[in-house]
């Protein structure tokens, strides 16, 4: 597997398969790959002549008090992981290469970037969206994909996108659990054994929230109220945020709708912050 | 001379120059060209395959006050402009094709911005820094070409480029000045013939400061101090700054340098705001 760890390296290989009229897949992402990840390279593997991943630890996106420094990292695993499903190379600067300069240029994506997350997180979404520009511009993708279990980030990265006509198609992929139902992420390996069983309460909330709403429950304080409740019930837990947003502006929605409404929430389980979500589409 | 209204359109032009291995060059302009213009032009058609001519009036730059509604327009002597010096294609867009959704997203080039033009025009260059990254995204031009007039939009947008990894090389351009000395602008055309003279004025302090700055002077406050004097002495003319900045900065400098300092005015002359400059680089 090759692994590319300069800016003028990847785009000479970029140039290159641009003249030979290859198609360019784009997987960001932060490392310790686990089968999420491998759901977003498989398909770009399938849509495109060539796939990008990158592994970037992107210190722009970590608030002072969160965890960037004990994130965790295994490069030989995630080369191997790439390799198995037909990604080509892996983009693994360090982040001297991606931020050289004295940086002066914020991108916000503002009404969306504030809530959720935005509110324990204010500077996330802009250091997510700084260095995914960045590697837009970088590796100039057709295609870049993008994980509905960060279902705030893929709103933003996606408005972002339309609003600044970048040329890129950005394309959703469903969030991959485990067998138990806990959504996969990179930041599950903190959990404890104990935390783990706390941390399947997120999973079954939403399971039986999408029971309730498709029994006729349409009132979204009642549903978040008994999801509160529930989570609650698991120790170790403490709740973030739940909320029932409109999937494109993620205002709250008072009355759940047939169509195109997300349920989402943030737990913390010991220390560890926990998102997941399931999305109703039209 | 081809117009092009679309950005589907100049996307499948630019889409075919790249196939067929062309070099591309933008010259992003708000029309109504003049010889300022035809030198950027003139840059492009020289040292790229295609140059395309983006005429745009944007009205996110403008201010609630400014002149945006009277800003002057001719996109036919535009056309005959661009066709005489070898331009390839016009992208003429409506605003309603530039901004056809609700925008979200907002790109700021903090400590650059606010200072100098900013002080007065507080949106402005977020609205150049969107409606430019706008057209990279759709254009994806190897050069871009900016004037020097401008120069904080010409700072402002080479450290926007550089931050975020833009696959675009920003060239710039000196500016080109009417025979009088009073540098182009298409502003110029709201000046009666009196106020005319009295906008001399800004080329003429230029000049004396050069001239005052080879002849030993090093102290920016002296220096400012005789050039408001000197505009002063001129009818209707109001002073908006006159600085002395680090050209990559735009920081006061109180000691003038050998190199790499920036002389800066803006002056209303009547209800026109004009700006002019010059810039000692190494």
């Amino acid at each position: 597997m090759k692994i590319v760890k300069t800016i003028s390296e990847i785009r000479d290989i970029v140039k290159d398969w641009r003249k030979a009229g290859y198609s360019i897949g784009l997987v960001p992402t932060m490392g310790y790959l686990h089968a999420g990840h491998g759901s977003l390279i498989e398909q770009s593997v399938k849509n495109n002549d060539k796939t990008v991943v990158s592994v970037f630890v992107n210190p722009t996106q970590f608030g002072p008090n969160e965890d960037l420094e004990k994130y965790p990292r295994d490069i030989d695993r995630d080369s191997q992981l790439v390799e198995s499903l037909g990604g080509d190379i892996i983009f693994n600067p360090e982040a001297s290469e991606m931020y050289n300069t004295k940086n002066y240029t914020y991108i916000t994506v503002q009404g969306l970037s504030e809530k959720l997350c935005g509110i324990t997180r204010p500077t996330h979404f802009a250091g997510v969206c700084q260095v995914v520009s960045k590697l837009f511009h970088i590796v100039m993708p057709d295609n870049a994909y993008f994980g509905l279990k960060d279902f705030q980030q893929y709103v933003i990265i996606k408005t972002m996108v339309e609003d600044l006509n970048f040329p890129v198609k950005i394309n959703p992929v469903n969030i991959v659990r485990e067998e138990s139902g806990i959504a996969m992420s990179s930041r599950n390996v903190y959990l404890t054994d104990d935390e783990k069983k706390s941390a399947l309460s997120l999973s079954d909330t939403l399971k039986k929230a999408s029971q309730l709403i498709n029994n006729g429950e349409k009132n979204s304080k009642e549903l978040i109220k008994q999801m509160q409740e529930f989570i609650s019930s698991h120790p170790y837990t403490k709740i973030d945020y739940i909320k029932i947003v409109d999937i494109n502006t993620l205002e709250d929605i008072a009355e759940i709708p047939d169509n195109n409404y997300a349920v989402l929430l943030a737990v913390y389980v010991g220390k560890t912050r926990l998102i997941d979500n399931f999305v109703q589409h039209s």
